[in-house]
């Protein structure tokens, strides 16, 4: 695959390379006094110089004869010098952050390349949306590397979403220069099923030369997972046990160790490695997501490393889990992933290898952050219209989250939320009905909870209840909420829940706290209803002050956000509520609110 | 790159792979009850089935659920299955075989793919000539990669070659279906010196997103090898020292550890990996080229694995060296050099690992080769009469070997051959004239040698003198000499000479003894004149007996043939003679035959 991810295609710049390895022409930077992390052999070594012109590194070694009175010399002062960093595997809408500002949060921390599935923004605004985070991409110094959304809508047949995505798209996108291959194939029921139009989207990638990339997360590591990697998927982020990453790696597949905002796999997974003389070639660490106080606490990439280390793995090895064997996982490794001649100059400076402390950057030769600082600016991107106003509904009156029951009370199916687990149970409870609807229940914690269909105007919206949250009083409301991202809310009474869904109408989507017909709390997320493009640090103090707010209402959940968003995510266990009603995910099959 | 090498594109068959994973449909062939060499973890693993429909690998693992009344099963009987073994460098022609004969004579040893650089018959017929042998491939099991010849001439403007390559020809190949690459680069001064025709070429294979090969003879491993690097030269097959290829790991580059017929660097350069922990991902093993006599004695890559487990590398390690790695290093790791599902199925068993005695061969799936013999037939190739009549010469007189002269004797530069080294020094001699011609003189161990060039009619022939060959009477001619591939001849006597040429002419080439009037030994090699449609069996006896001959004759040269062969090669010390003349490789300059 050619890169076009560099300052300049290698076959326009081998002859300038050439004279200034030869010192016929000389460096525009040279780094010197480092100490080398060879990732190709797994080797540090000492008092090496990289020479750089055309963004690109033309030599590593003694530099001295690239040296001329134009040239730009840095004393690296023995810190350790590596490639920068590449997170193979994550969706930058799970920061809430535009990619302009995920970009300057993610680079001070030594990352030069993040391969991204844009499937959030794709259920919203399909193609369109993925175009808009792709230009936003653009103006950064962050390689973004398109992976095609595989799985839009995730679940067909129990929600609507904005867009979908057929093998037709895909095939469309495989001629995009930024795209170098399919996001997560999370549909592993289509691909173990045989199922054409899952196998469809699999082999327009495979067709382009370009890498299809995986979602396997069953712990069947025999016929399924075989199946599986046999149908072209190369890597896979979803194992959550050792003997899952370890069975991944012997059939061929890059296990891509995953320790994410809200996924702490890391712990258990990178017993695969330490516990295991194995070549570790087809390891790599990624973070699937990240919230941006993970960012702004603990960094990115360099967090991930620091974790492995911590875990036991190799430094050396760590980091070419996040350089090399990322490339070569992508087949990129001729441009990207080591410090070597003809390679992008993508590097990082470390003054302590075993914390994975950062303190330079540089991205195709450009001295891009110090010491945690961004160094350079980048014009600013404004997200379309169709980007910023993606919340189509009118304003809705309390009537809307209506129940209408006939009689004093009802028996109902409630979704009861399990603390920091994905999961669900289905619950059957008895609930008061009020003025011709059945109510929330404050005494036995169960919310009511709606999902209004945001994209087309269709109308449609589901309505249920939820137990667990530990919120007497007040309402939530979200766009965010998987994968369909359409307007969900829950709250214990149909003003409060009214105003919070109105508050999020009117700016264009976010996360929303009501009590007493008051917002105590708003983030917007105006672009698709899932992302800012305020700066990180507004974010962050943002999204403390909600989880703030919630706690204040009661809330004791560990991460009630998240919980919440999964509401709707109908590929969970027990009960989930779409804009279609409630699913039972035992059955894959609608049910009645109402219990026999 | 999507690979044109296996029986049918992943993406066609993806549906039945996983159908044949999961049981639902069943396999064409299970190989049960092996211990699997797993190159992607670096691990030996027990009782291992694999599972095999549409020419790939279904399923690794246990494979009971994928045998079904149709499936052939093959009990390994606790062998050890590994990937089939890949060379990433050869030469065909220097097998003086056809490539049916050559696949025919490597696939029973192992051998799945080769990498070849056909610049020999390029030099003789151009595209033509490559062509001719990709479509004596395309019928045989063999893998057979075009990596385009890169230098033809090798050396210009010192000899004339029946073709040439431009950058327009190398940007024509790289749309083959058969075509993964650029040949070895051989002209590193001309990257050194950003020569932009030199650069051109490397700069199509580049625009094309695939691999250029390289040949880098320095010692020097600082500032000419990172400029030979970042000029995008991904391996290297030329290190005769362990420095010079790890310096080349190092740097990212693809360290090709040689073991040729005539190159035996490998207990040398072995010691890059043996005397180091590295990470061996870039180091690979390659033949480069190989006498028929080695394939029949030794064999190919099993031989070189062997020989690798004899220096000191770990057999897997090894194994990996000639599959994954090769693979990857031509970024065809997602079809080729593993035991993995989706990967095409080709395979082999050993039954004794640190020997690497091959004893079946499987290639796409297909049962090829069993205890050393082919189980397939293919239909036979016809060369074209292009090829088959590439010596355009009219029969030469004993004149046409005259060097005239007045008086009785002359002063003149001879080439002195170094026994077992490949160059050769300038030794200026006095000769008897004869005749009005200056004369061979066997008192000094000097033989008359004359260069015609064959390819164009242009009349061209060079003449002069070579001492050391230890030939008293007769006559010696060949059209392999490098790298021009012109008629070459030596010999005591003008008769003998044009008779050893004119039996040349005759029979398209190849090589010939004589004997006071009597031809005592031929080989012909009606293909350009490099190479015979033949078994092994009958060029491997016919070479034998020409060596046997030469020895008769009084060789007293440890490889007469090569040696003889690198005459007119103008790009190794100290002076050679090609068709145009005496050229000094020291001035490269050409030089008077009359030392003043």
């Amino acid at each position: 695959m050619i890169n076009k991810f560099c300052k300049k295609p290698l076959y326009e710049c081998t002859m300038k390379l050439a004279r200034v390895a030869t010192g016929a022409e000389k460096a525009d930077l040279v780094i010197k006094n480092s100490r080398l992390i060879n990732v190709c052999t797994h080797e540090i070594m000492e008092n090496i110089s990289v020479a750089i012109t055309e963004g690109r590194i033309a030599l590593v070694g003694d530099a001295e004869h690239c040296i001329g009175e134009n040239t730009t010399v840095i004393d690296a002062e023995n810190k350790y010098l590596a490639p920068a960093f590449m997170d193979g595997h994550i969706h930058i809408e799970s920061s809430m952050l535009s990619v302009g500002e995920y970009a300057k949060a993610v680079v001070a921390h030594g990352t030069s390349g993040v391969f991204i599935d844009p499937h959030e923004i794709c259920n919203v605004l399909g193609l369109d949306g993925v175009n808009y985070m792709m230009e936003d991409a653009k103006r950064t110094p962050l390689k973004t590397m398109l992976t095609t959304p595989s799985c839009v809508p995730a679940v067909g047949g129990f929600e609507d979403t904005g867009a979908k995505i057929d093998p037709a798209d895909v095939a469309l996108t495989m001629d995009y220069d930024c795209c170098v291959g399919l996001g997560e194939m999370m549909n592993f029921p289509g691909i173990l099923g045989a199922n054409p139009h899952t196998h469809g989207i699999v082999a327009e990638t495979l067709k382009a030369g370009k890498i299809p990339t995986g979602h396997y997360s069953l712990p069947e590591t025999g016929p399924g997972l075989n199946a599986y990697i046999a149908s072209g998927l190369r890597c896979c982020h979803e194992s959550t046990r050792a003997e899952d990453a370890i069975a991944k790696m012997r059939l061929g597949m890059y296990a891509m160790l995953r320790e994410g905002s809200a996924w702490h796999d890391l712990h258990e997974v990178a017993k695969a490695v330490t516990e295991r003389k194995v070549d570790s070639r087809f390891a790599c660490l990624v973070s699937d997501d990240t919230h941006p106080n993970t960012l702004m606490r603990h960094g990115h990439i360099d967090h991930i490393v620091r974790r492995a280390i911590e875990e036991g793995i190799d430094p050396v090895t760590a980091i070419q889990m996040v350089t090399i064997n990322v490339a070569q996982c992508f087949q990129l490794d001729h441009e990207m992933g080591s410090v070597a001649p003809s390679k992008c100059a993508d590097l990082v400076l470390m003054d302590d290898l075993n914390a994975c402390h950062v303190t330079d950057v540089f991205i195709d030769g450009e001295y891009v952050a110090k010491d945690g600082k961004l160094l350079i600016e980048f014009a600013p991107y404004t997200y379309s219209e169709k980007a910023t106003h993606s919340v189509h509904l009118d304003p809705l009156a309390p009537a809307d989250f209506k129940i209408p029951c006939e009689g004093e009370s009802a028996k109902v199916h409630t979704i009861e939320v399990i603390p920091g687990r994905v999961g669900t149970f289905d619950k059957v409870v008895t609930l008061p009905v009020q003025e011709g609807g059945i109510a929330a229940d404050s005494e036995q914690d169960i919310l009511k909870v709606a999902v209004f269909e945001r994209h087309k105007r269709t109308g449609t919206v589901g309505r249920g209840f939820v137990k667990g949250f530990g919120i007497k009083r007040g309402a939530l409301a979200q766009t965010v909420a998987h994968d369909a991202h359409n307007l969900l809310v829950a709250g214990s009474n149909d003003e409060d829940m009214a105003l919070a869904a109105n508050t999020l109408i009117e700016c264009g989507g976010g996360l929303v706290a009501v009590l007493d017909g008051k917002v105590l709390s708003v983030v917007p997320l105006p672009i698709a209803g899932l992302m800012s493009d305020r700066p990180i640090e507004e974010m962050s103090a943002a999204i403390e002050n909600m989880e703030h707010t919630w706690k204040e209402m009661g809330s004791t959940l560990p991460s009630p956000f998240m919980t919440m968003a999964l509401i709707p995510l109908a590929c969970l266990p027990e009960t989930r509520l779409t804009n279609r009603g409630m699913v039972d995910c035992r059955t894959f099959s609608f049910m009645e609110l109402i219990a026999e």
